[in-house]
This record gives C-alpha cells, structure tokens and sequence, in this order.
C-alpha cells in the first residue's frame, strides 16, 4: 500500500508533466484514493477548463463517496470560469483532502480548506509542501508582487566568458544543454533579450522541441529603437513581441514596429525602472520573464537585484581573453564583500556540460540589505 | 574475507596519506596477507627511509613465507638508497605479489616484475591500476616528461570573476576552499605566482594547516625583477625562492636577491619559453607546480597548452563587471571552436563552494591538434 507522499508525489509529477500549457492559472494534480485503490486522476490542462478535482473527482464517479483526494494546490472557493471545487469535493461525499500547499493568493487563502472543515471534512495541509511550492514558484511569486518570476539564464566557458573577444558564441554549450533551454522557454510566459542580441544573432527566441511547445512573448530592451524592421522577431509572427524603448524616441519612430503587430513600451531604462518594466509586464498578466540576457543586461539585473533564479550551464572549454565577454557586466561591486550571496540549489551533469541552478540568498535580496 | 581490490585499497589509503611528504619518491603502500589475515602492513614515509614492501614485510616477519604482497607499483629491482624490493620479496618466501601499476620508468618497468617471475612467484598486474596513476601522477608525469605536472588553481565567483574591476579579491571563497588549497600546497613541490600578486598582497606562499605541512618551493614570474627586496618570499626564510626573470635583466640587479638567499633564474619568457621554464624547473627535481596564478599568468599556462590540471573553487557570489578580471586572460581565441576542450574530473561541494577538477582532453592538449 502506497504512502500519503506517493499519492501527492504521483499528483505533483502529472501538475509538473503540464508546466507551461495552464498558464495564467498554476500547474495542479489530484488523485483520489479509495481503500488503498486509485480510483480518480486529474491534473489542470488548460486555463478556462477544468481543475485537477474536478477531472480526478469524475472519473472516481460514485467511488468518491468516502474517498480521500490528494490535491497539490488548496481547493478554490469562489466562482471563476469554473465553478468552485471545494463545493464539489463536498457535494462528492470525499472524507478526507491532502494538501501540499495553501492558496498563495492572501485573499483566498484559507477559505477553500475552512469551507470543506465546515462541512465535516478532515483537510491535512503540507504534504510535500517544499515540491508544491516550487512547482507553481512563477505563479506564487506574481501572485504576491504582481510581477514576473525573472529567471536569468546564462551559457559560459569553464574560464567564465560568454563570447569569445571577437564576440563568437556559437556554440558555448552541448546540444543538450541548449535543448534544456528550450524547455525553460517552453515553461516561461516570456523572454527578454537586448537588443544587441537581435542585431547580432536575428533570433526567433521560439521554443524548438521535438515534440511542439509553447512560444513565449518575446521581449526586447531597446533604448534607442535599434530593432531592424525586418528582425525575425517583428516579422515571423511566431509569438507577440513588445519592444521597451527609452522614452526619448519618437513616436513616429514606433508607428512601423506597432503596425508590423509589436508593442512598444517606452519608460525610462534607469536604474529604478528595471522595476517599472517588471511591473509594465506583471499588468499584462506575465508571470514568469526568462532573460537570455548577454552581458549587460545581465548586470542591469544584478545590480537591481531584479531576479529570483540564475541558471548556469558551464562548458568543459578554456577559450582565454582579458577582453572577453563574461555573464554579467556592468559596472560591477567595489569589493568582494558587496557582492550579491547566492544558494546553490542544484548541480548536474547535462550532455558534457555542468548545469547550476542558484538563487539570491534571502537576507542580500536586496542591495542595500 | 576481504577481496583482492581490498586490500589493494588500503595499500593505496597508506599511500595517500603520505602524499607530499616522499617526494622526489612516488607514494607506495604495501599489505601482506596470509591465510586470509593480515600480517603486515607498510607505505613508504620519507626518501631515502625504507620502501613500503621493507615495512610491511618486516612487519610481517616469519608469516611472509608462502604469504602474498599486495603493492601499489611495481617493486624496484635496483639498487638506489635502499636494496632492491624484488629480492627482499623472493627472499622473504611470498608466494604472489598484487602490483596495482608498474613502473614509469621505461628503463626499469617490468623488470622488477621479471625477477619475481624468474624466482617462480605468481605476480598479478592491475589490480585499481586508475587509482594508483592518480595517486602518483604528478610523479608518472615527472617520470616521462622531465618537466612537473602542472595544477593551475583559480578561485571564482559564480559569475566567473576572480577580482572586482578594483582588484579587490579578499575572499571570494570560503575557509574551507582556501584549507584545500593549503593541502595542495602541501602535495606540490612547488608554487608559481607572477610578480604582481608578490607587489598586491605580498604573500608568504607556505603551507598553513593546522598539522603543519610541507612548504613548496616559490616561483616567481618576474620578467622585470620588480620583486620587492622586502618581499615574504625573499625575507622569510620558509622554503625556498625562485625568481624567473626576463633575460635583458642585468646582473647587478639580481645580486642583492642572491644575497638574500633566491636563486634567480633568466630567460625569455615568450610564447616558447614557458615550456622552457618547466624544463628548468624539471632539471631542479621539481616534479609537481601549483600555479595560483592570476589572469595573465593563467593565459600564458593556456595559450602555450602547458599544464595537466585545472582546479577551480566557485564561489555562490554575483559581483558583475564589464572590467573585473577573470581566470584566464590573455589574448583568448578568435572562435569558440578554437578554445581548449576539456574533461570534468570531478565536482563536489566544500563549504559553501563548487570544487571543480577538469584535465585537458588528450586530442586537443596540442594547439595544433
């Protein structure tokens, strides 16, 4: 007989195999138990159509009655595009309901489990609590600050360049590990690049995995409107682009970008407004911004502190060059010491490169911390 | 009953323990077994003492008859500070003799194996072979090449910078990290710095554990000769100092460091003559070099292909930097296709740091290759 954490261990990998296909809505599954027998599976596909109960409760059918349901997210309460699924788990005769993880929204948090304990149900929340919580990191994060969960991503050199001094690039890293890329892509609501990036490399910035997915909106950080006309990110109609521009350009200048179907954000791209970006692109309901940055964007980002994630993948290459380029420019820290501290949180192997995965330590999030 | 990689195992754990205290002798481990106890055990401790087969041998007295030996190389068949091995085996009555790797040394290898054999002892070739190479590499090396095995060390942030734009390097990574980098000072037989690192922070370069250690002889690139005369290494009388200089230096001017104990060596320090360097240094019984270089002393070891092993501490810090210096300098390649590829050796954590160990791939460890 399985275990509590192999039922939510079973829900959390069918919310993990949908990453990247329910956004704005966070991946979720649920299994129903009935006297050690499965008798229900479901997981949330798609925003506007069924949640992960309301799937695993139907095909349960009449063995719900009695059941325990395992869910990795907290039951909604309120009418959205779906009715709201602790009504259900109730009208449905289930017992008991695991949780992994409360709602992350501070105004419905809470509320779902309080209605199923109102009507008799035992609730257990924090199964596999830590897996939950990093499964849905993008929507929880844009849930609490109303903008993107920012991932930095970089490809370097053994020695720490990302370019050789010439500026050749390709290609750093394995097929693998640019493979792996694609899936980031995949499970990212954007990406962003400079737009030195378009000039030099006139990228599609689309996800090409064998098997299709999803096109992220594809974001360009371009002061002085740099973006040829005929860069295949204003022309292949792939994915939506928006170019964010200083506010100093012309409006003139825009008008061909807007008709070829861009957007153009205009803001100042100081110091501050890395921030005002974010919230520019958290109002329109992005949730997670994967920056493909090269060197100076990637500074920007570090100096404003405006990431949550860093993503590595290191070649097993020694290419040399005081002036090579390297992950994050900028101006840089006067001293070791005001450096920005990080967790590892994951080393691998991926083809013949090292995968690292880090995130900001919490106590130097911020720069003045 | 232990197996045969057993035994050979702990013959190999006496030697590592021994690392860097029997040079210019390789670590050797020996363990006698009869009737499935062992009856003694040996390594060698100190050139010029007894080899690990005379320890373990006498230790095992009169239950070497129709014992076995297992060793970790091939027993020496001549006569050097100390009698020949190989006798003392067939004298002694073992029956069979566990040789983990034979004897670098074309002129001698398999000899010591052949007079076992012509004395009718049952000898077996191979046993952990991998580990026993490892262990005496920087002896094996030495052995075939006439130069030392060269470790270039490096300590980086996560973004791959050694120093912030101002220099500032104090400390990028952990106690722990810089405890290991004291235990390889302790295996080398020497040290490499350029002059600059002597001008910025005036180093001592010695062995600091809290078990004391062996100090490596200093090396100093100096094409120059701007060394302070009151520099640690010239003053303090710990180890050793090697000045390296640039031919056009003028006699005169190195007096005062020989006078001080240095011994000053000239010579053109071009694109060629690193591997001159080496030669000197192999000539002077120096088989192993540590070089905890910066970033132009690393892309000379680089760009002239001379070093065996890269060891890289990778500190959880983002410090930024259009300008801060990384672990290879140089001039780099034109292309990425033309960096140098390389092996991951190993990964581990130690501290709050990534430790990783690479070699240079054998097809590209020639610039032409």
């Amino acid at each position: 007989m399985l275990k509590h954490s192999d039922y939510m261990e079973l829900a959390l990998n069918m919310a993990k195999a949908t990453q990247g296909q329910t956004s704005p809505n966070p991946a979720v599954g649920a299994v129903v138990v009935k006297d050690g027998d499965i008798v229900g599976l479901g997981a949330h596909l798609k925003a506007g159509e069924g949640h992960a109960e309301v799937h695993a409760i139907r095909a349960a059918g009449e063995k719900a009655e009695g059941a325990d349901i395992y869910v990795t997210l907290e039951p909604c309460s309120h009418y959205g595009k779906t009715p709201p699924c602790s009504q259900l788990i109730i009208s449905s005769g289930i017992k008991s309901v695991f949780i992994a993880s409360t709602d992350p929204n501070p105004l419905v948090s809470g509320k779902g489990i309080q209605q199923l304990r109102d009507a008799g149900i035992q609730v257990h929340v924090g199964e596999c609590q830590s897996e939950a919580l990093e499964l849905n990191k993008h929507f929880f994060h844009f849930i609490k600050h109303k903008t993107p969960y920012v991932t930095l991503k970089t490809a370097i050199t053994l020695d720490g360049k990302t370019a050789a001094p010439s500026g050749d690039s390709k290609w750093i890293t394995s097929e693998e590990s640019r493979l792996d890329v694609h899936y980031d892509r995949h499970r990212h609501d954007a990406i962003l690049v400079g737009v030195n990036t378009i000039i030099r490399d006139n990228p599609h910035l689309t996800t090409r995995l064998p098997q299709g997915g999803k096109n992220p909106i594809r974001i360009i950080v371009d002061n002085h409107l740099r973006t040829p006309l005929d860069a295949n990110v204003v022309t292949d109609n792939e994915s939506k682009t928006i170019i964010v521009t200083n506010e100093s350009v012309k409006e003139e200048d825009k008008i061909p970008f807007m008709e070829a179907g861009c957007e153009v954000i205009s803001l100042s791209l100081s110091r501050i407004d890395l921030h005002h970006l974010l919230r520019e692109l958290g109002s329109r309901s992005i949730q997670s911004l994967y920056v493909e940055g090269g060197s100076a964007v990637h500074g920007s980002f570090l100096e404003e502190r405006a990431f949550q994630e860093f993503i590595m993948y290191m070649a097993p290459k020694l290419i040399g060059g005081r002036d090579a380029f390297t992950s994050f420019g900028g101006s840089g820290v006067a001293a070791i010491t005001e450096g920005l501290e990080m967790n590892i949180v994951s080393i691998e192997s991926i083809g013949e490169d090292i995968k690292i995965v880090a995130v900001p330590k919490k106590h130097s999030s911020k720069k003045e911390g």
